[in-house]
Formats: C-alpha cells, structure tokens, sequence
C-alpha cells in the first residue's frame, strides 16, 4: 500500500491536469436537507415565541443556566474591561490592528451625488447606512478576535447606527479578546447566543434582542443554513466556503516563506486549500522539501497535512501566462504573486478576493493588520463578489425631480412606452403632466 | 351585506392603526415546499443532463417543437431587425429611454483606487467588470422591454464582457419590442428558454448555455425559487416582491394626478401595493374622490380595484413629520414626495429605494426613461438593498504590496494576533519576513 503523500503534485502538461484540478477545487456548498428541517424548526420557533425560545435553545445547547433574557446580554463595561485587562502586547497589537483596518475602510466610503439637466430636471443617488447590522461571531475554538475587527469596523466607518453581536458561549466560556475586540470595533450590544437561534433572533427580533437590518459573519452549518433562510427578511453576507490560498511563485522568494504561507493557509482546517503554482521545477522541489522539513515543527501539523493532501497541490506551470489563466481560473480568495513585478501580474488578474503582491506581503498580514478586509469570496465567487466592505452597510436611494419641462419631455416617451407594454394608467400617469 | 370598500382609510391616530398598517405591509416571500421540490429537480437535470434536459423542459412547458438545442438560440440579427422594424415612435422611444439610462448610470462606475504609507506599503482596492451575466426576462404578458434596458444596460456600462438574456417564447411567441430593447442594450446572446430550467442552465451552463457568474431579472415564484436556490454557484439579484408606491401630500397637488400614480402602481398585480399618506383631510377625500371616479376609465379597472381593495390605503396622518416617520417603518420601493419642498423632506427620509421628488414626478417616469433604475428594493427591502446599479456587476479586489519595512512592522502585530488565537503557522508567516 502507497502512503498518501503530503501533498498532491500536478503539471499542466499532463492529460488528466483539467480533471484533476476540478475535482481538487470541487466544493458543494450547504445542502443538507436534515439541518436544514431543523434549522426551520428553530426559525420558527424564535419567530414565535422569542425570547422563550431563545432562551430554552441557549440552555440546551449551550449548557447555559438562565433565569431571564437579560442574562444573555454582556454590558458595555464587561467589553472595556475585557480590553483593559489585556496583557500590553495584545491590546496594542488590537488596537494597532483596528486603526489600520478602520483607516483603509475609511477610503471606501462612497459619497452621494446628484446632476441637474438644462430643464432643471434633478437625477442623483443618496447614500445612506444601514441602521442596525447583526454580527455573528462563533464561539469555541473557532473564536477569531480579527473576525470581529473585521466585521464590525465596515460597519462602524459606514455609520451604522447600532451594532448588535451575537456569540455563543459554550458552558458559559466568553474569550476576553473577543469581548476587548468588539469594545474597540465600537459594537453596541453584546449577546451570548449563537446558532440559528442567534441568526433568528437577529433577524425577526425576539423581546431583548432587537431585529436587524443586515446579518454577517462566519459561523458553522447551522448558521449558514438559517442565514441562507432569512435572506431577503433581512440583507446577509455571502455564506463562505473553507479558505483558500492560490501562491505564484517565479522562483525568488524563499522556499520556507512560501511553504509557512501555505501551512498558515492550511491550518484553518481540513477543508481548506492550499495551492502553489510556479513555472520554476526547481523552485518546485525546493518548496515541497521545505513543507516536509518545517510540517512537523508546526503546533497544527495534522490539520495542516490532512489540509495539504486533501486538498492542496504544487502545480508546474509553462510561465507568467498560464499562470495568471489559472489565477483567473481559480478565482482564489487569497492570491500571493510572490514574484518579481507583483503590480504588473496583478494588472493581468480578473478574479481574486485579496491580491498580495511581492515577496513580503505574506498573506496572514492581511489576516489581521494590513488594513484590507479578511472576510473574502470563497469557492470561486471572487468571480462576483467583493470583500466585504463600507459598501455592505450602506444603501443608495435613487433621487429624481422632473422640472414642469422635463415631466412633459420625459412624459412623452414614457407614454409611448407604457402604452407598448399595455400599461396605461403608467401612461395617463405620464401624461397628465404634458404641458398643455 | 357590506359592500368591499374601493380602498382602505386609515387614521394614525385610530387605536387599531398599527395594527392594520402591519396587516397591509405583510408579505410573505417564496416558501412553497412543492414548488421547491419541483424546482431541485429541474436543476439537477439540467446540470446533470444539459441541453437534452433543457429541451425537455422547453418543449414541456413552453410547447415548442426544437430539434437541437441551436434552436434555442436567436441569432443577433434577429435582434437588429425587431428594432429596425419597431413603428418610429416606439424606436425613437426606446432609444431615448436607453440613452438617458446609460448616462445615469455612467454616473455610477466607481474606480479602483490604491496609497501608499511612508514605508513603501501599497494598500488599494482594483474593480473590475463581471465577465458573464445572465438576464432573466418573462415572457407572455409580463414581457417588459424596459426591464431590458434597466437590467442589462447598467451590466453594459460596468463593461461585461457577454450579457446573456434568457426569455420564455411560450407556443413560440416572441415580443418585437423585448428583442429590439435587447438589441439597444447591447445583450450578446438571447436564448428562448425560461422558468427554473433556464436559471439552471444560465448557473452551472450547457452545451449551448455558457455558465454566467451572475443571473439578474425578474421572474416567476419558479424562477424566484431556483434564484435562491443557486445563489452562491452564481450571484444573483434581490428576490423581488411585490411592486408598491408610497405618495406623500400635502394637499397641492391636482388629486387626479395622485389617483393615476396610485393607478400606475396598481395595475402591475392584485399583489401591487399603493398607499396615499397626507395630512390634509379634505385633499384625502378630493383624491378617494378621483379614484372613484377615475377607475371605471381605466383598461385595468379590475386588476387595480383587486390591488386597492386588497393592498391600497389612504392615509391620514398629524404632519409632515409623521409622514417621514410612515415612510421609514415601510421602507418604501416607490416614494413620491408630491409637496412644496420636496428637497427638504428627502433629507429626512432613510428608507426607500426611489424617490420621486415634486408635484411634476410621476413615479411613472422612473419606470421607463428619467434615467435611475426601475429594479428596486421591494417589501421592505430598501432597509438593506439598493436600485439594482452598475456596482451589481462589478467585484472588487483588496490590493497589498508590503515593503521589507512594512512587512516586518506589520508582521510584529500579526504575529501576536495570531499567536492569540492559537493559529502559530500564521504567526510564523508573518514572522519570516521579520528583518534580522
């Protein structure tokens, strides 16, 4: 019997590369009917009897003790004592974090505009930001302080009036950075629940848990499900898929920098994916001795190599070209063009969530502290979707205002119109204001 | 027995107002589990079986005799001669509504922007066009060559590089001003296919089909349906509800204006939703008088009775802040200012999709020519979404180029993220990069 080896090695040039790069790249989504049928339950359950069914999920699944749903909510002052009794690497290290994410998101923030044509006829599009956005953020070992950052700054640069976050605390376990995150992220409301309970309180409302606008954040099946089923009740964000990276390598980056990005890839779990393309067979080899060599130094090495053999692969390549077809091919969440002129590839590139250019730019930096958003599309969607962004906690509103000389002007034309379509009180509509 | 009033009267200050508003608001979207099971099989033929499925359906439902999937497909001078052979005015129509369409939402293509820090650290965000979009456009009664123009022209000025327009030719009947619309807006396929095979075809491609990245356009509860159901193998717009208006006024304008604005809106379907808010008494009774006595001249008198009876209201209210008030808990699709200062009043407003400004703008001309989008968020859904617009098919991508400075800087701060949260790999990423 042959051992699975570390990690898959393909070649464009092979005949079976196409088939064996989908079947790498293959993931199906949420689509268990069980959890689904169960996360319905839950739905409407909250939906119906609020908080009592808050609270009675919360205590089953959670093992939480609860006498009222004012236990489920953690004050302001637990938030900031959180961040005050951080040791003094971590609370710089947040805050440090979150004044260059807040800075970069600042850029995004779009403006509303207006334009007046020569009859004084108004056309323009008015921003505004949501009021009340929920956070889901999960509990247990997946508890990422970043996420919160990440999540919750967006929303606080756009204008969000009230920031309301969910997290499950299992057997009554809070992370203290998760708490210091969300007082620095500026989170208004704080509630220790989670799973579709969590998503269906957030998005109908219970009696202490306020219904919102718009639900984002990470969270397991449960929570995917039921974010899928509230859509529409409410704005959500996309549901992602396990994290990927795509590294281009033209040979000049240290091979241990290139197998530690990969590993930092692979470490989230099993299911994420970890990929290397160069056209440099040398530099190939040189990585893949360097993943055998530093693999067993890591704390997460078995995550890593069931990652790694699962779903990774080293890919040779022909050049710079087909390199960037397979980019595009791809549409990776994370892509590293560790190459000599990053800016130039990156130019060629259509389709990534987050471009990290050069030698340097290791890719966990965007992670947590270049600026840019880590919540990224997932499975390909980078082919039609964005970082989450300002963008995602605004709304616009188109703006018209006919002068008497453009009602009359544009009156025509719709008549004409509406009339074709058979609609014709759209038509009269119209034509009541032509200037006689 | 009591007769069915024409439309509802509702007072603020009634003690069963909130209640009777929230029963008119009420909607529920697609949540027949029937239809859903109809609609997982078709998909799964199509993506299983492809053209031959899509054939089947075809013929099924649309009654077509096709020979090879080719015949599903209507060549680009077909296009061209549906609008050569349009009647002039219907022509000039068309194209004037096409023209003032492109020039708003050229207003709308935002830019990829980048800085750079004091180090040499580039941080930016690069936009780029979607590649393939899909359009969904009914067919038979409900054919609107409008919603081409305001669907694919925003996806022509982002710069898509093939719009593909998916419409039902039940029995083989074709609209001249749907093709000659798809012509205008610059669509490069057209395919004769609708209903959940279509979106099947347009989410995972067929022979024929190419596979879009995103799929737009109204539809069906069957099209609806399959939309949610392969949102996230594609993008897809908001589910749309039913069309509704909310005019506010304040007594001065001509009442048989408002009667035909309420009209315009209720005339779409028995669903359709027009509410008048004003707090002028007698101007409310001047227009339930118009009503009256304008229904009976209508072509659509009985769609418009059943919308009104079922869905409409008028509405009186304390004052102008108490509209505004009205107008942000129904988050309006439609919103007619029709008062003095209307400039004012939207200031105030946080909630609707578009807002028709002064006594001149007939919410009508927004349907077809004044140049904003007509796909608007339905249902309440302006709290969260937007006018459909050219940032629907555009993504984003996050830029990062650290320097060596920059890097090290930034990967101390990593480095202790990532330790805090137990993922070492990323910490020794980040690391790597440190200078000596």
């Amino acid at each position: 019997m042959s051992q699975t080896p570390t990690i898959a090695r393909l070649n464009t040039r092979d005949a079976d590369f196409d088939a064996r790069l989908d079947a790498l790249l293959a993931w199906e989504g949420v689509s268990d009917h069980s959890v689904a049928a169960r996360v319905d339950e839950i739905l409407a359950a909250v939906r119906q009897r609020g908080d009592a069914a808050l609270i009675e999920y919360t205590q089953r699944f959670d093992r939480l003790t609860l006498s009222s749903a004012a236990d489920l909510e953690l004050a302001g002052e637990r938030l900031a004592a959180a961040y005050a009794g951080l040791p003094d690497a971590q609370r710089d290290a947040l805050s440090h974090a979150a004044e260059r994410i807040r800075s970069y998101h600042e850029q995004q923030k779009p403006g509303s505009w207006h334009y007046e044509e020569a009859d004084g006829t108004l056309l323009g599009q008015k921003v505004t930001p949501l009021e009340r956005v929920g956070i889901y953020v999960p509990g247990g070992k997946a508890a990422y302080p970043s996420s919160v950052l990440m999540n919750a700054i967006p929303a606080q640069v756009a204008g969000v009036a009230e920031i309301v976050m969910v997290v499950p605390t299992p057997d009554g376990v809070v992370n203290e950075l998760v708490l210091a995150a969300a007082h620095l992220a500026g989170v208004h409301r704080v509630f220790c629940v989670g799973g579709a309970q969590a998503v269906a309180a957030l998005a109908y409302g219970t009696e202490s848990v306020p219904r919102v606008d718009k639900i984002v954040g990470p969270g397991n099946i449960y929570v995917a499900t039921a974010k899928r089923a509230v859509f529409g009740q409410v704005g959500i964000d996309m549901i992602a898929g396990p994290s990927e990276i795509l590294v281009v390598s033209d040979g000049g980056t240290d091979p241990e920098w290139l197998a530690l990005d990969l590993f930092s890839q692979a470490e989230h779990d099993e299911d994420a994916q970890a990929i290397l393309v160069t056209w440099d067979a040398e530099h190939l080899e040189a990585v893949h001795a360097a993943i055998e060599r530093l693999l067993p130094t890591l704390e997460r090495a078995e995550i890593i190599r069931q990652s790694l053999s699962r779903r990774g692969a080293l890919v040779l390549c022909d050049g710079p070209e087909q390199a960037v077809a397979l980019v595009d091919r791809i549409a990776p969440e994370h892509l590293e063009l560790s190459v000599a002129a990053p800016r130039e590839m990156a130019e060629q590139v259509r389709h990534a969530g987050a471009i990290f250019m050069g030698r340097y730019t290791a890719e966990a930096l965007g992670d947590y502290c270049a600026g840019p958003n880590h919540v990224l599309p997932t499975s390909g969607t980078a082919r039609f979707s964005s970082p989450l962004g300002v963008y995602d906690f605004q709304k616009r509103s188109s703006l018209i205002e006919c002068s008497a000389a453009g009602a009359d002007r544009l009156g025509r034309t719709a008549s004409v119109l509406a009339r074709g379509e058979s609609l014709t009180a759209h038509a009269r509509s119209a034509e009541s204001r032509w200037q006689r």
